[in-house]
């Protein structure tokens, strides 16, 4: 089969790999009919992380279960699938309290000795603890909501949880930092599924900010830094949002979300950054704020993202701004490393 | 009248200064009954900061009403009242969403220009927002409940605030780590108020863990670091416990603290450093950690305290293990220096 290996930064490539099989009873091999490239693909690609040459690249997708282990039994072959960004028993002490990323054998789909989403078909460890179908399959399924139920394995699933974690509930002010497909699937998180009154999205980027209108943002701030805190207080009576979704990870963005909380707000941080920032404890202190972190573990959103986005209610799917096919995978990163692209969707051969 | 001063590291004294009195209509004049020394206090006493030569000392006290200002409402002469550490208005954005330690119009006793709770009277700002008074007032309250009521100005209101930050609620099991006066209130908080079953004080000190016992420790763990660690594990099935009180403050007491929490747990964070810590954010961003800080709004706390207290099913008067006269103060700070005390309480010539 077809895959995209990582070469060296700044080099992709799709090659022939050994097809995807079952090894464990509990897997399923589905076939890939979208995938994503992700932020965090460009780690690498940048240079920024090292990573082996021609290990597997990718961990969104949406597809057919062509195969099922003994043991599975949620999903059967001919389901229209998707997968959270990583895979879970979705048993353990962990994913029983909901925190799939956390799974005792739990691992993310590209990690050595795993298929990517980035190829044209992937095992899936723990299938009934990962997968969850789509109703209505594929017969019952338009192409036309295969970006949305794409964004949902990973963007749609983080950036919620980000508002999640924030706190945001029916009415609520909720400041947005990352105008990254996270942070805009944050927006639509908060605006059409948890109700958010008033959401203050961070962009700089015209094609970011179009989207984030879209997605239901009431106000754009271009400002970063100090002046983007004091814009959003601004624009808050002084005091500052209640609720602010961190989708950078930077200490950059870390040091805005902490400047512009209320007294006794909560920051949902669902940032991953490729390095580890050190955050200054005496300033959340003193203001009384909550930090919520976590990657967000999509597979406990993903039953009711799908229930939405195939009743019509909630449509990610504009967080794509490229479509390729697969064999072009390296134009996507290279347009998303160049910020031409807010994220690529792939196309496989059907 | 008589008040502690700061002289230099440790060298305190109690000199003759100006009487407390009336200056804004607003206030009040308490004339102190019992007085705390803090571990805060010591931070200037161990030449740790700097702090003006002659200033004040001293942020918690209970006392008498000696006088009000014109606009003082509800307080009167004669009252017994509770002081928390700050005052407050009460009024403004952060005192009614209950952030009483966040006031606009707040300030810590004992700050330039006033008055310390170390002395024989005390200016209180914002009376009506600040102080509140003790059902049945002196002739209704026992002098065996002054401990406890002077632990509520400060330690219990902000051990509470610690468990309660950290989700403490019925049946919850946590872990302290602090063994002085407010990680211990926090062990009475946890058992005696939210209602947790199992609460593990990380202690050393045979006089503390003694006290811990005696508000309701279920265990102790003497070991710190990866040791104090490991040992939390093992009493929790490996997980780790879903609820932290962080009552020290140091870079090494956070540490223990992410490290003993459970996946998706929650730290409750109290502890004041003298220094700034800063917090790697990647651990709790991969173990899904709530991380919720802040200097305690006691005020917020007072009347559930006080009732507590009178009706005689709270008492964390044993935090106190030295009681001096005013005049002896210097005795209180050179013991908890040397921590052959957990607190040292001081009372007024009547």
């Amino acid at each position: 089969m077809r895959a995209t290996l990582y070469l060296s930064a700044g080099n992709v490539v799709v090659d022939d790999v050994p097809d995807a099989s079952i090894s464990e009873p509990t897997d399923a091999v589905v076939r890939v009919v979208r995938a994503a490239v992700c932020g965090s693909d460009l780690w690498s690609y940048r240079g920024i992380i090292n990573r082996a040459e021609r290990s597997r690249l990718g961990h969104e997708f949406i597809g057919i279960v062509a195969e099922v282990g003994d043991e599975v039994r949620t999903v059967r072959p001919g389901d229209l699938v998707v997968a959270p960004f990583q895979w879970s028993d979705n048993t353990c002490p962990a994913c029983l309290d909901g925190i799939q990323t956390s799974c005792e054998r739990g691992g993310t789909f590209g990690a050595a000795g795993t298929d990517g989403g980035q190829g044209e078909a992937v095992r899936v460890p723990y299938a009934d603890g990962t997968l969850v179908a789509v109703p209505g399959g594929m017969d019952g399924t338009g192409e036309s909501l295969y970006p949305a139920l794409l964004a949902a394995s990973d963007v749609m699933g983080t950036g919620l949880h980000g508002a999640v974690l924030a706190g945001v509930t029916e009415g609520s002010t909720v400041a947005v930092i990352g105008d990254g497909a996270v942070g805009l699937c944050a927006v639509l998180g908060a605006r059409s599924i948890l109700g958010a009154e008033r959401v203050i999205l961070m962009s700089r980027h015209a094609d970011r900010t179009a989207v984030g209108k879209l997605f239901g943002a009431t106000d754009v701030i271009a400002e970063r830094g100090d002046e983007g805190i004091a814009a959003v207080r601004e624009l808050t009576g002084g005091l500052g949002v209640r609720h602010v979704v961190e989708a950078v990870g930077t200490p950059e963005s870390w040091s805005m979300a902490v400047g512009m909380a209320r007294e006794g707000g909560s920051i949902g941080a669902v940032g991953v950054p490729h390095t580890a920032p050190t955050l200054p404890l005496f300033p959340p202190l003193i203001h009384h704020l909550s930090l919520n972190l976590g990657i967000a573990p999509v597979r406990r959103y993903l039953p009711d993202l799908i229930s939405c986005i195939t009743a019509g209610t909630l449509d990610p799917g504009p967080v794509f701004d490229t479509v390729l096919p697969l064999e072009d995978v390296a134009r996507g990163y290279a347009a998303m490393a160049a910020r031409e692209s807010i994220k690529a969707m792939l196309t496989m051969q059907p």
